[in-house]
This record gives structure tokens, C-alpha cells and sequence, in this order.
């Protein structure tokens, strides 16, 4: 039976090794604060007194902190421990980030896959919770069967940066949705509209989206932009009225500026009658 | 029975006018370019030769130009024509705009209303239409059911900028996701995931977003951003990372520096444990 650390205590951390503990897996846990780690010694995991000895009490250990530079340090002030052990990083960071600790990781003479959690914590441990994996196949297939007590797992391609590439692009996609929700409920403001008054007038925006993603991916991945039904022309307009209605309520236009140099620069080039999918390599 | 009249025949103008022709209502056109109107004066629309004749033959006239800056200039070139008559402005503009108009509509004579149609012209002449209008009560009770043959339309108040609030939030909400996408598509792109490979997971966020938006629309609504899930703190430091990403893919990093600036400001004010909410007044 594989064995099994956590590192890092978060709220991640905590609901990877309550679903580790459930599937009763032999489970170490370090945390920075120790007393992060009660309840989890309460059901049957181990306190482990270093991060050194976290990892050289179990084949894999799965290291959830802040960011890469925090799981660099780790890595590192364990030392000669990573020697023969599996890491597993679920740290959300840049590709770049993925790829220097498992160059670190191998450089003690470890083992490393890069994770991406895609789902929130109350997920965890259910079908419904997906992580993405990169890194070599076969240490992956080694330890699917342990993932897939934490979530419907997938492995997403030998090169370690591209869990955190498919993590990157889904945030931005989630954060700017978030964030111009947010724009939007500021501009609606000064126009004496209430959040509770453009909620389902938001709620249909969303419900649009999906076929415009499915269009928008085809184009781009075909490279063929023409036979427009919202050319990059009408969006450069579109942004214009757009940034006018901002300033007048006070809000911040960079934003929308920036998507209009975009549209901007291929209009420029000649491409105003494409399709809006043109913009996508200009920004 | 109402007369009306539609100036500007382009894709919506068209739509418009044809869902007009279906349920037999008298109608004059007039466009720039008097070609585009062929189809429909063989269906039964008569030809205006001027704005001018366009608004004097009919109660009702609908204008659907590209912004108010044009649909200004032709109600200033009616000028005399204009009293006695009501103009409905369908162009997507600034709510100030469509205070200008309504200004100069009455200064003429006339009586002004703002409308913003919501939904593509595929479904003009249907419920799933939506128009929205903002103006005098009676007079959108007066052509409430020549609208109803266009669209499901709902009047959202007396203040004429209003219409164009609404608009103009969704609309920000609608491009800012939909320039997300295509800058998560970039970002992907460098990190060697194509298109189709991040597609059905970007459409797993879309499908998150509808109660992220309830709760921040509730929490805007209410001004109370405690007892956080996702914490300012946590995006700030969620968007550092995303930029460096960006930065590493050769993408434009200046829409999530701004979001992120908006972040700072708000754990600088000592927010940064608050909800994400929290940063919809510093946008």
C-alpha cells in the first residue's frame, strides 16, 4: 500500500487528507501551525515534525502551500529526504514556476508531477472534483488509483508546465468573468441600477456564452476568421461606447481599453470584417 | 392603427422591419444606401426618401443606426418634422447619449424613448427577444403592443438613460468574458494546449458562474463582504501569478493589472480578508 503525506494545512490541504483519511489511506501531515493539524491526528493521520520527515515517511507527498516559491522552499530544506520520493505540487502558480520545481525535484533525486485542483474544496473527495496532472506518465499511472480517491483525475501531458498552463488560462477566464461582473454592477450603479435588478439580466449574458466559446475555439483553432457574424469592427465601436459609459460612472476603463487596442491593432491590420475571434493573437 | 417607420436597415433594422411586415403593420423605411431596402419594399414597406418623410408619415419611428452621434443627426435633420411624432432610439450607446437625444427629440416636438434590444436579430419577432426601454410610462403604454410583435419588451423606468445602463452593463459583462476567453485561449496556446483541449473545461467555469454572481450581486446589494470564501487577499494574490503567466506567454497583462490594482487597493484599505465582492467599488 502506498503511503502517504500532505504538506500544507489550508483548506485544500485539509479536505485532500479528510478524503485520503476516509478511504483509510496511512497518512503524515506537516503544517507551518501545528495546530492546524488537530483534527486531522484526531482521525488517525500522523504528525510528521519536519517537511523532511514528512516526505521520507511515504512514497508521495502531496505539497498544497501558497505558491511554487513556498514549495521551492520546502523541496529544499528537505533535502537528501526527496532522494527516491514522490512530489506531487498542487500549488496554482505559472507554468515556468511548475517546471523549476520539478527540475529542483529531480535534482535531489526525486520523482515530481504538477497538479491543478479545478474544482472547490466542498468537492473534494467526490467524482464531481477534478485535478489535472502533468509530468510522466508513468509515475502518474502509478498513483491514479490514489487520486482518484480525491477526485476524477486527469492526466494532461508529459510536460510538467501544462497543468498549471490549463490552470492559468481557466482562471483568467474566471477572474475576468468575475471581475466584469463586478464592472458591470458599477456601471449599472451609477445608472441607478441595483445588483438585484441586473442579476437576471446578467444570468442571460451567461447563459449565452457557451455556443460564442464553442465558435470563438473553432475559429481559433482553424485559423479561419471570415463570413463574420460579429466583426472585430463592430466590437472596436461596441468598446468605445463601453469605456464613454465607465468614465461617466466613475469606473476604472482599463480593462476594456486594453481589449480595445486589441481589436484596435486588427483593424488596423486590415482585419476589421473578421470575425471577432481575430483579436485573440493581438491581445 | 399606429403608422410606423424604421430608419437604418442594417442586420437588427432589417430583423425589425420584417417582424413589422409579418403582423401587417403599415410601414415606411428610409437607410442611407436605398438597395438594402429592396427586399423589404417588395414585401410591402413603402420607400421614405428622407428621414425627414420617414418620422412625418408615421406616429412611430424606430431608429437603428450605429451610435446616438448618428441617430442625432438624422432627428436634427427632420428638425420641424419632429413634432407631434415619437422617436425610439434602438442604437447601443452610453446612457448620456441617450439623454442628448431625448433632449433634442423634445426640443423638436417630439416625445422620446430609448430602447436596447438584448438578444441577436434571429430573434426579433419572437418572445425570446428582449427589448428594454426607458422613458415616459404612457408613452411606452401607448406602443406596448407594437413592441410585443418585435420582442418581449419590458419598460425599466421614467429616467431615459436607463435602457442604455442596462445595455451597457451586460454588454461590459459580455465582452469582458468573451475577450477572457480568447486571452485564456493565448495563454493556453503557449503553454502547447490547443483550443479544443481547454474548451470543455472553460465551459465547466462559465457553468460555476451562476451562483458566484447570486452571491456577489447579494453581497454588492447588501454592502456586506465578511465571513469570506474567497478572500481579496487570495484574488490579489491569485492575479500575480496570472499575470506572470500572461507575461510568460507573450499576452497582454494590462486588463488583469488592472483588476488586480483594484484587489490592492482594497487590501491596502484593510479589506483584504473580505469577500471578492469587496473590490466591486474600486473597479
Amino acid at each position: 500500500m502506498t503511503t502517504l503525506s500532505v504538506i500544507g494545512l489550508g483548506p485544500m490541504g485539509q479536505a485532500l487528507s479528510g478524503a485520503l483519511l476516509d478511504a483509510h489511506l496511512p497518512l503524515s501531515v506537516w503544517n507551518r501551525t501545528e495546530s492546524k493539524a488537530a483534527g486531522l491526528l484526531t482521525r488517525g493521520a500522523r504528525w510528521a515534525p519536519s517537511p523532511a520527515e514528512a516526505i521520507s515517511a511515504s512514497d508521495l507527498t502531496m505539497i498544497n502551500v501558497v505558491d511554487h516559491a513556498a514549495l521551492d522552499a520546502i523541496v529544499d530544506s528537505a533535502g537528501q529526504a526527496v532522494a527516491g520520493r514522490t512530489i506531487v505540487g498542487l500549488s496554482s502558480d505559472a507554468p515556468e514556476c511548475a517546471r523549476r520545481t520539478a527540475a529542483l525535484v529531480e535534482k535531489l533525486g526525486g520523482r515530481y508531477l504538477d497538479g491543478a485542483v479545478m474544482t472547490p474544496t466542498v468537492t473534494i473527495g467526490t467524482p464531481d472534483a477534478s485535478i489535472l496532472f502533468a509530468g510522466p506518465r508513468d509515475l502518474y499511472d502509478v498513483h491514479q488509483a490514489t487520486f482518484t480517491t480525491l477526485a476524477t483525475p486527469t492526466w494532461v501531458g508529459d510536460e510538467v508546465g501544462r497543468a498549471a498552463g490549463f490552470d492559468m488560462a481557466l482562471l483568467d477566464l474566471f477572474w475576468t468573468s468575475v471581475g466584469g461582473f463586478m464592472h458591470a454592477l458599477k456601471v449599472a450603479g451609477s445608472n441607478g441600477i441595483g445588483p438585484a435588478e441586473l442579476l437576471p439580466h446578467a444570468h442571460g449574458i451567461v447563459g449565452i456564452l457557451p455556443p460564442i466559446l464553442d465558435e470563438i475555439a473553432e475559429r481559433v483553432g482553424t485559423d479561419r476568421h471570415g463570413d463574420s457574424d460579429a466583426s472585430v469592427s463592430s466590437l472596436a465601436s461596441s468598446l468605445r461606447h463601453l469605456i464613454d459609459a465607465s468614465r461617466d460612472a466613475g469606473a476604472d476603463t482599463a480593462a476594456l481599453e486594453a481589449l480595445r487596442r486589441s481589436a484596435d491593432a486588427a483593424v488596423a491590420a486590415g482585419q476589421g470584417d473578421d470575425e471577432v475571434s481575430r483579436v485573440t493573437s493581438y491581445l
